[in-house]
């Protein structure tokens, strides 16, 4: 693949790819079980930013690897975000409606069968991510690596524990005790397992590898500031859900706990930090310094 | 591992060293998100025959692989059958509140935090497969391969699409042009996976691979075929669950649609069929033909 220079262009390039390469993983609905991947279908092309599969396919650039031999990882790591969002969605979970302007998966085509996609998404993305599209363009043992830390950290340990941590606590003024755990596990685990398999499929050494893992962990913590402060600041239509519903709903976040100026402040440092983490990878690191800027003063 | 070699004793074995090799991989329960450890481990102990693991561990053994290194996998397909019966009796989808004569994971732990330990139990089932305990031991190729089984095996066009049929069917009278694709899917994927990947795990030629398959598509059938006579004709107490219940909700089975006669007829058909699928394991099958029978005729 050759890259597109401005950053904008390039951010567009690779979500273009990464939708590209998801409609080639999605099953065909020519069978009676038909409905639930149209249901599938239907969530993964809600669109989205597509943050995870730009970071693992810029830091498997940066670190000299085959972006294109990556693309499975990039769209595993899609499907199991989509997948996550789905179950979330659920009337036992947040029971939410509404999904990027849309109507919900499970109000679409039911809750048994949203519950069913989103468990087929999980297992496309292992499908996706061990397949054999690219034989002998990574190592064996490489792919074991990446499609495990993707296990990892959307299991118990990671994004799945900071959901449990958010149901436990839902509705109790909680502090930063909580809200760190929360969201190491909500968001932080999947934004890091990005990183982290974009550099392992690239063959990365080890100090390359936490280079990306530290990165992503300050990139993870202030994309979630930024979206506690969204939500107390933005409007109904730049969310594209319902604006201060965390005030409404006495939610505790980084916003709510330490006032706007002071997560504001938070939010600028951890974003110099993140651009801190990517000194290994010199002038390359260029593209994933100005992603850190841009996500930090993103408006939706 | 030395194997005893009378048929109770190593179907015992295996599953004392599966359930073992399972508490490895199942999570500690030492962080705020303990409850949805706590509700995959329950679930985990409920028990059952474990036969998918049994069938990863002789394969493997029969194809003259390294049985212990087979145990992540052997693990991992009885965590993905473990986590389908969770999201299997929830509320939305079959609304069972008991499970092996306990109550249902959600029963006892909440309908949200039953979905997460669903979800976290699939992703364990990959970190299992992927794990690196048995480094060298195993072709990172065949790794890959085995777990690339789980995954398709476990999705869209495997187990759930199998209960995506069921569940558009339900209450519906259907005949086997329904009934076919959808155990081919609900039951029959897994238990060919599990057959497979012990033979590639092994390191075992396609034809031996294909061997395996044969003999679990039509084991998976005829274990279907058997559930459904069960339901007719057993009692509340050796199923563990209500007898009769297939009657009483008008669903259509093997058993009602052919009738108890014939469908006897074909379930020892397929197991002769399954035995006759082992020819190419010669002496060393005794104990999977020994299963075939076994399975054909238990209690529930």
């Amino acid at each position: 693949m050759t890259f597109k220079t401005d950053f904008k262009g390039r951010l567009d390039q690779y979500a273009g790819v990464v939708n590209e390469a998801m409609q080639q993983f999605l099953p065909k609905t020519d069978g009676l079980e038909h409905l639930v991947i149209e249901a599938m279908r239907y969530s993964i092309e809600a669109g989205g930013k597509r943050i995870r599969p730009v970071l693992v396919l810029e830091f498997c650039r940066v670190c000299g690897g085959d972006t294109e031999a990556a693309l499975p990882f990039a769209c595993a790591i899609e499907m199991v975000h989509t997948y996550s969002l789905i179950h979330d969605d659920l009337p036992c979970m947040d029971d939410d409606a509404l999904r990027r302007g849309r109507p919900s998966c499970h109000v679409k085509f039911g809750e048994a069968t949203a519950l069913l996609a989103g468990d087929a998404l999980l297992s496309l993305a292992f499908e996706a991510a061990l397949c054999n599209n690219y034989r002998g363009r990574l190592r064996p043992g490489d792919v074991i690596l990446a499609a495990h830390e993707l296990a990892a950290a959307s299991g118990a340990k990671g994004m799945v524990g900071g959901q449990q941590i958010d149901l436990e606590y839902e509705g109790k003024p909680v502090g930063l005790e909580v809200l760190e755990p929360m969201h190491r596990g909500k968001t932080g685990a999947m934004i890091r397992a990005a990183a982290k398999m974009g550099c392992i499929v690239a063959g990365a050494p080890q100090l390359l590898i936490d280079a990306g893992d530290a990165y992503a962990q300050k990139l993870g913590l202030a994309f979630q500031i930024r979206d506690d402060i969204l939500d107390l600041t933005s409007t109904d239509e730049a969310l594209g859900k319902p604006a201060g519903s965390d005030l409404v709903n006495h939610k505790s976040t980084y916003a709510t706990l330490l006032g706007l100026e002071e997560s504001g402040r938070m939010l600028g440092e951890l974003t110099r930090q993140a651009e801190e983490c990517l000194r290994p990878f010199g002038e390359e690191g260029h593209f994933l310094r100005e992603l850190a800027r841009y996500l930090a003063a993103r408006a939706g």
